[in-house]
């Protein structure tokens, strides 16, 4: 049994990790971290895990196989150098403090249709971000097929979810809901992320990408729609995506236009290629908190220690 | 032209009065008070208005007809104790300060349906709550004609706009969507208002009434339905309600079932009646923000001030 | 394993169980029957089940060991009189064709919480209902100890999955968003099982329940929220429903108020008891399409089958 | 007074018709047509409109002097040629029957921030289509000033009321609720008069605009992110959109980015402008039933009879 550790526990990624992992057989929930609910049942946050018998807890470091970090941004660094990490136990990071290469030091970029055997040896992994995660995977097979023009334009629609459980005037019901708005207009932090993954595909530095994240009316998920103009046909194009695919359990490229709610409540993602003329239309639709966030950060725990990749990770869609 | 001030302009109820008052053609919003937005533009609060030319400020009370007081439970009292307001202006409170007989001091209570009258020749009205007009509404024709029985079970859902501006778990858009939940089970604060119009109207002081509160997943409009057993036709407790309300303006008892979006940013309340043996449902809708606050309190303003009750406040719903 | 096949695989319950099923250890989903859609791939019905190499077929009755009713209300008869099922074929049937006595036949009441033993020997199956559920469940303990009063005013709120795959004004999309409306006022048809369910548990025939039923603005879930007067304090009570549930998995009786996301997408029904006085809130929240549907089959199924009643069905809460 | 007659009333542009022109001090709104409805209340259609004493009936077009026609797209011009409707009567025309120049015969298009002169002073408008009127109100002062570039990128996300009243699978609550999708993608048939806009401003007719449509999971509402890329400064923009729309009263542009909700229930499209190096984003919201039909046919008709633009169009936002 992997022995794991999340620290973090209290929040959004950590409650879908531990939903996931309390039903992993191959793993022992061993130690949920939490500085403000130490002592507290697990249910007191996650309410749905009542019938967990679990507490929020300190860390033992030497009891553990693997320490998932469910920190807020800025404080997994922090985190790690005022907790001695064993070199044994492995390290899963989902926040953005290591993901670029500037900060990645011994961190893998933890993106499994990217670097899959490099994340197989990897002893510390940077998981990526949920938009980063469905923008990517919407234009690696282009990037590594060299057929990704300069200018990208992506509209990626999200869920309240991905910005966690503080409550602010944007997460505010009464703002909310049967709302739209922008936000990050052109800036968001996700874009260093996409723009390594490209280069990394085999793209070039230089791609313009023109991405207008929207706060959608919804908790969970996320629809991207990449719009380029490319000289191609749909059935090149498509052929590309399968083959780049075809060994990914976790990537569908689907004939019919994909919808979120497809994928709402899983680890996978699907996507679809629309085309008229020139132009060009692929559609990528993910659950933010899991293929963006803990599903994957799984699916990574799962190839570092030589299991499925989609052990654990064969969930029950909500669909509805 | 009646010369308006509101004190709390920054809060919702505030908002929905700014938004009935600009196209009230009796009145003048002449100051909007916000201590903590005072020199804004309105619009920087009520993101609507982005076209009204008016800033918060503080109010000159020498220079108004009329002050409605929008501020927090509790702190309309500390307000006017603090600003002396001359004996010609008339005030209207939507907090729940002088609502109870216990508080009123020359304060009416401002439920037309009740007591039109008296709010006619008032200086001083406090407006009632919003649950509190859902269901009085509802037990006020059975309470003046003697036939209300002992035992009343309410559950009314409403809205998240009820619980105001300031974000909180429980108006988290993550928690809220798609969600239910109960709150103050039999303990709700405005059972004591619907408890006192029961009697005012004729009914026992001793009426149970047993109110769950739920939370629903939408943000404007109250539902409250009331189950009670009762030995009458439905044709009698129909004629009932007819009567009751042939006068007033903003109920409607409706032959078929209603539902909620019927009223929603409207200031009607619409009332429907199902039965089965000796059971009776009283169904009750209003928007909680219009009929349960600002419209209702623009329909106390009209009474005092001898305008035609309805005047601006023939709202177009929204209904969808 | 066991040989699976589903008749009526096009529908929302259907859908359900062919993700839980999929998923099952000791299951193989071998036909799943649809007349409409007969020769197509599942997940043109069933969106998310893109990688689901299954496609709508007839059954061949001679090669599944159990065979799930998915049909309309009033077509599970017609279907077995159409279609002769041999003896050694279990059948669990999810209309209400079979679930009140005098419709029964050789068909337990599958509700695990009141018949478990019999369920465990049966050979059909009727699945309960799913205000039937959550309701029945809100009621046993009081009713088992002779505690249940003979007035019980129950709202039941209810997400539109419940309402089934067929287009309709009561679910079109404009008209049911951010709105609430009642239907089948104290005449819902679940009424005839939950009677029942209360004689069957030691209540009395005359209970007289006042229900109900409310159209939600959500998908799926159902909150209950039953009131009651009675003379027992609220820790008497809390003794009655821990000690009736203490063996039942997928029932949890919890010390704060439940609320309904707690539950969703999982097998799960939670209850809490709130108290004043002599009046009683007992809150029952359940997934309609799993606790109340597909997921409570499957439970029925795991019991046929003397598999552990919670296989297949840790199920990961949506949660959000 | 004006005196209205409304073909095809029991839609949902009709509807929202009947709701202002019922408000509005210039008109008398003397016959609303439904074939499938005729005879009934106005509010076995329009539930919110029970206090209005109308039903549906036919139209004697001498007694009116203007007609709205609310009929399906492809059913005015049919509905004309049945119809001889006197030369003394204006129409205005909410389906694309006339927009088009290749069918518009005497219809003027409706787009105010476009042709009012010509508007003032026509006998027959064609009103644009919703999401016409927001793009084209974020493209026109671009493509006047010549500054429109050739590649156009523009996400499109609208509520479901924009589909109308039929329920399908689309509009289905289950389906829709929570879940976003792309449809029409760079075929919309709003292509067409936005394409004839652009030429009509001043802009180029082989601009290629890739328009991706989104279902969005709200009722009311468009919100349009329009994307190019432009050798230009904010200022000169910021400059160029502000003096177009300095005398269009329902046009704002803002400083702020704005959002949906601002104009939900309103006359209104409010626009903003976010730039990083040549990307610049430009941000159209506006009703989809009211500055996108509805809302617009009133302020068509204001202009066609020499009123105030606004009348009847001051209309309270919902805003949650």
């Amino acid at each position: 049994m992997i022995r794991v550790g999340i620290a973090g526990g209290a929040g959004y990624t950590a409650g879908e990790l531990i939903r996931i992992l309390a039903n992993h057989t191959a793993v022992e929930l061993r130690y949920i971290q939490s500085e403000s609910h130490k002592g507290e049942a697990i249910s007191s946050v996650h309410g749905d895990l009542l019938y967990l018998p679990l507490s929020f807890s300190d860390i033992d470091f030497s009891d553990i196989d693997v320490l998932f970090l469910c920190l807020g941004h800025g404080n997994s660094a922090k985190f790690l150098a005022e907790n001695p990490v064993p070199e044994s136990v492995k390290i899963i990071d989902l926040s953005n403090d290591f993901r670029l290469k500037a900060d990645a030091g011994e961190f893998v970029y933890g993106a499994p249709e990217l670097n899959r055997e490099q994340i197989r040896t990897a002893r510390c992994v940077a998981n990526p971000g949920c938009f980063a995660t469905s923008i990517n995977l919407a234009l690696l097979p282009l990037a590594a097929a060299g057929m990704l023009p300069e200018d990208v334009t992506v509209t990626g629609i999200t869920g309240s979810t991905g910005a966690g459980q503080k409550p602010t005037q944007d997460t505010h019901f009464s703002n909310r809901a049967a709302n739209l708005s922008n936000y990050k207009v052109f800036t968001h932090q996700h874009l260093g992320e996409i723009g390594e993954t490209v280069v990394a595909a085999g793209g070039s530095a230089t791609t313009d990408i023109a991405f207008v994240p929207v706060r959608g009316c919804h908790t969970r998920g996320i629809m991207s729609d990449v719009v380029v103009r490319l000289d191609a046909s749909l059935e090149q194009i498509a052929d590309v995506f399968k083959k780049y695919y075809a060994t990914h359990p976790f990537v569908c490229v689907s004939d019919k236009p994909v919808y979120m709610k497809q994928v709402v409540n899983t680890n996978y993602c699907f996507l679809s290629l629309q085309m008229q003329g020139r132009k060009l239309l692929i559609t990528s639709v993910v659950d933010n908190l899991l293929k963006g966030a803990s599903g994957q950060a799984v699916q990574n725990m799962n190839l570092m220690f030589g299991l499925d990749e989609m052990e654990g990770l064969r969930l029950k869609a909500s669909y509805f």
